[in-house]
């Protein structure tokens, strides 16, 4: 089974390599049919792999005779100038699809990467085991593709979509009269198999919060100091021990700090919502069978 | 008609829409059915605006009556605090629609704004009329919201995919035998509507692609010294003046030299392959439809 | 917006119109274009109603013009010979769309009407607050629609998919090696916002569960007994009770005793792997439209 | 080539694991990757086996690499406790993949099992070659597997649309003015190669659809000694004998009376329209590979 | 409802669409947004109309607000140089959907056109009354639309596909054994709704098809005089009668010796393998919207 | 890969057998399960083969197991009675999808074949390099099939829609005024690798035309004579010279006097809005599969 549900994959990279095909790529008539070429794929900086499974299926829709030899794995480290996959076959398949198949690979691995930095800081920082989340700030469309990406990046899944968790936020409150009540309506009518966690932005709001017993407490736009009386309140709080996760203003150059607070997960939309391609580069070996699966040397 | 063909615009609400929402929004339930909203879509830094059918179709598609009133068109430049959409109707639908249509927003918008960087610095460095491209370097089945945006912050689209544009790279070049081969095949199996353009490293080659006739010339990582010579010997060459695009690395500090240069395009993959989203946030009215169409005091 | 995903109702009608109306009904052509109808929608039983949005999406996707005036809504009871909605327009179009409609409400009604059989049965039987639970033994394609007709009978969900609850069965603690494990497991490895439900068959399991603080117990197939044991057994347990879901042998003549135990949930499979088609019938009276909105006479 | 047209197959599957699947199974992870098992689908009660292909594209569409080994085929009868299938491959596809490969062969071989009831009680009591017909009160979207299902248990099928047969029911007399014009436009506007059907409740009507050539009469909601009337009359109809089919009240109880009159089909919705799934088990053996093909010794 | 299945329409309509504009119209950006236009739709030749909702559909799918009202209606007979649609909205909509909605309507009337030529013929050259009949020689995808065109120019339907007519050709005959055997096995296994036709080749097949009682005889490849004695040995046979279909070699040159014999279809692949488009012409009147509704005077 | 993007025909194909098969083949059922042939593809008439991809992807999608010997390839030229390809696999499978590929072969072949015969008699009547040219009047749907069946009959492709090329007619030069205007607008809106062309009827557009640096000159509606004034005007006009390509009453019988005006493209709608369907037969061996791959003596 893949990563993540096959048949989404498939899907995008159907719609993918649409967009760029179309009615078909007029520059490929230049490459005789029967050419077939050796392509290495590198690395151009320092990166978290993400991205094998669309990377294949793209040459699998459009060729299943391209031959494709991983070097490395999805959530490996990978360093400049090194060599990751060999890619053999038609010339004119591989010409066809390189462009969507490293569109794949370099915004997944963008994610991985940008998440490993986050999560390689916090652990420098603290031995606490605090757990970096995504949120639902993300590409249209791409969603589980980049939450898989954050998992590669040693990140965690917060919610997939409204439909799997239940995160009452202002505006529930305000709709449902207080906390008390937004809290006491969502464990009547939900599924019992989903925790319950509650937006808060002053510690009465925890207060209340803890009084009714949810499950998990989003701390949004508290400062450093706040967040520590915040914590002192939930230990003190005798029947009930709630999560604790922070959002609002997460930076790597914090993350030193929040590290070092007795908190549960820190979320952050930045690792998602903004992209920062890694750089790629397929290199052909034309005519020239015979490397297949092993790296050319690069000095 | 939209902007761009409108089956695109639903096709990727209607997934985006899935995917946020899937067996259905569990937090929802807290806000009674008939609880109506008024809420102000508020841009929290300077940008230029993209993606408003993309944010009308979510909520069209979840809830045909709810109201939207824009109060500024894409492609306009937003200030930080601006208010530049009203929505109004139930609160369930404008709360399950949030997030996928500030996905969406942020996104565009993104893109659209460090278009507009770009091409401000070009204008402002010199009066050549240099257009600056966007490239095949996109995220995956958002190809075509990208390319609006890039033109929605001033920029220009090269090829929409491999369907209507010949670009003749290394490869091909090496499968024809020569430039002037590739030039030749080309121009005889492919459509009479399309131009040739042949990416090239060396002044040599630009030789032989002039005298091929190419007509448009990608200068591929040269510098700007070399970037001169190449006008130069494009302008002597008699018989035929090919277009002159550029590219590798094109950075915004590098900008203001290239404008010195007689070139016709720029092109760059960073402004499509990497994502900077833009800050939106959605304010909330309750129960209070009077001010429907009017944005809020902000002091 | 509808009471599920509208994106699931659309494409469960237009799959159900094709897959009944094919290349065309060819008997249609013996009712003239212009013909119009009004007819009456008839229970011939108690029953609940489920279904309205389905039995309306038929209508909408064959003729925009037909009306469709109902006087009950979904969730309440029905009784025989009662008149639930009346229907008017072109003659053609209702008895075209008439057997699909038909077959989603009576499908619909019948789960949510043995599903209020249960809720009365288990409600009449104590004062405990037990809530009846349906499964993931649903008719496929169907699961969303069927849950929506547990709900209207009075039931509540449980998980809708593998992807929106955690539950750890005989095989899952086999392959982690202990109850322990793979509670653990499940804990580092799943979104926290998430609980963790254990399917356990001995009270040895369930004290090691309770050890594992999982947060809920699934007890199945116990006696009745036993499960008063087990009940026992969790509230002894000083650090964290878990909440208690009974499975296995759920008959209605078997309610009244569990309604006597302690426990929090029941979740059965009949409900929704079983159909009982609650009987409907749709009476036309022929070129007549003065009484729209208003039902017959029944003597 | 399949039973039904493969595409259907393959649209329901992959629907059904959609629904069931989602985002993904959060379960799974407890199970390492490269665990496999052998499973043994076993049948808990006496019944008629329908669903194979559904079952077996269930594990086709996650995971190639998992065997099916099956011990009886589509028709055949089970017995408790019987061994009817033998599964290899990965733990993870076989536990993610068993719901919903469960649901459709306990789905629709619960209707193979009551068609097979109601056509053992026809040959039971008569020797006359009445068919047991199905009709389009089905499940919505599932009805090629139904009608199917209903083969298997020895029935035979009605139309499966309004597409593919000619019913005049009382509406369609009404507008067209009379029966005999009904027949006289269905004959003259419809294709020729469809017989024409019509629904007659009265004796008279019977006389005046003999007249008119109608090639099938369905006798809706007459007892036994009108039936017999029906018979004798279409008897002694000299220029033309019509097939007769009897609906409306068809009971398990009745069939043994009605098998006696000399009709040639009788059509009942209760087989499709009401559900009562057959239950079976699937039994894993974990780690041990070498009893695959065979099933286990059960005492 | 439509004329066939709406959603047939739509599906067609939004390929062709997508066919056509793909990324988008190039040229369009030519034409002001708010600019508006009147068209005419002009018929160039002596012709059958056929696929006005075709036609609509295009323009609804690109923009609701334009007008279409159309003079004359489906299977009425066009003049050269006949206005018969006049159009209204914004310039370019109507330019960018003319090619797109003009193929549907000059493809579909060229069928309608043709069918009705032999559909004359054979009127003309005889009272019998034959009726012509197309076949499942098709254009692919495009069956459903074709066989409406066959209806708009006079003639009838055979089946639509392999799933509503039995016809017992050559090869199931081989299978099946004999003429004898295959009516049998068909009467059988097939629905009761449908007949039986088979196709023959020879006046011994003829007796011993009409001695199985086959509904309908397809006489293939016969000459006049066989045709001839085929009818009277079907007249002759006492107990049963079958219907007549004689195909192979129908030209419309035959048709007036074929429209003397008793038969009673003739069917042709002719006319639906075959295309001869109707020519049409869409002139502008810019920037003019006082003629709306009202055709041009043409001299 | 395919000669046109490969999902472009599984579509086309998928269709093409619902459409056909729909709920089933009824006729199907007369031929054993197990009963295996192999059949003779034979062409009943001179033609240029076209169709082979769309052909092999029926019987794949039906039933991987069914083998296909093609002893010609696309682009051919077929004699009466020739054996093109040898299929062989379950009888039921090759009978069910018969008719359908063959609806493809016919239709594309006979595309191929009437385009050869327009540039053979062009090839015929001189030796300049005038190239056959399509246009947008296609089969709505069919497009890309009917562009590749061009190709293979020696003609080469318009532009495949309107996203891969700019043409500038008649109303987009009433909207922006002139051709000078308008030429200027797509200049500096459109992407700079499309050609501009321009529709023009008298030569005071060409001067403007030329002008204006239009690329290419779509020459409609001109006689001779005047086409050779427009040659000659192209030739004298000194900084520029256009592309011309001829359009408007293009009948095989002109084409030998165009062949001897110095222009580049004829285009003509012909070739793909009508079709004259080429006559192919499928023969069948029954029940011995000896001499497959080779085919049977034509005497």
């Amino acid at each position: 089974m893949s990563p993540i549900p096959h048949n989404i994959i498939q899907s995008q990279v159907s719609q993918a390599l649409e967009e760029d095909i179309g009615s078909g790529d007029v520059t490929a008539s230049l490459i005789p049919h029967n050419n077939q070429s050796t392509a290495h794929l590198i690395c151009r900086e320092e990166a978290i792999l993400c991205g094998q499974d669309w990377f294949n299926e793209v040459f699998k829709q459009l060729d299943k005779s391209v031959k494709l030899n991983w070097h490395v794995q999805d959530g490996e480290r990978l360093s400049n100038e090194q060599c990751i996959c060999t890619i053999s076959g038609h010339s004119q398949t591989i010409l066809t699809g390189e462009r969507t198949a490293m569109n794949f690979l370099q915004t997944l691995s963008g994610t991985a990467s940008i998440t490993q930095t986050y999560v390689a800081q916090l652990k420098q920082s603290s031995e606490n085991q605090i757990k970096l989340l995504d949120t639902r700030k993300t590409i249209p469309g791409f969603r589980e593709a980049q939450k898989y990406a954050v998992r590669c990046g040693g990140g965690y899944n917060h919610r997939h979509g409204l439909f799997d968790g239940i995160l009452i936020k202002e505006n529930h409150i305000m709709a449902a009269g207080s906390i008390t009540n937004a809290v006491k309506s969502a464990r009547m009518n939900s599924s019992h198999t989903l925790k319950i966690e509650v937006e808060i932005e002053t510690l009465d709001e925890l207060q209340e919060a803890l009084t009714a017993r949810a499950d998990i407490l989003l701390l949004d736009n508290m400062d450093n100091e706040m967040l520590q009386q915040a914590v002192e309140l939930n230990q003190q709080f005798k029947q009930h021990q709630a999560k604790l996760e922070v959002s609002g203003d997460i930076t790597i150059a914090r993350l030193s700090k929040l590290a070092l607070i007795n908190i549960d997960y820190i979320s952050t939309g930045a690792i998602t919502k903004n992209i920062n391609a890694t750089d790629f580069s397929l290199r052909f070996e034309h005519f020239n069978l015979e490397n297949l699966n092993s790296c050319p040397q690069i000095n």
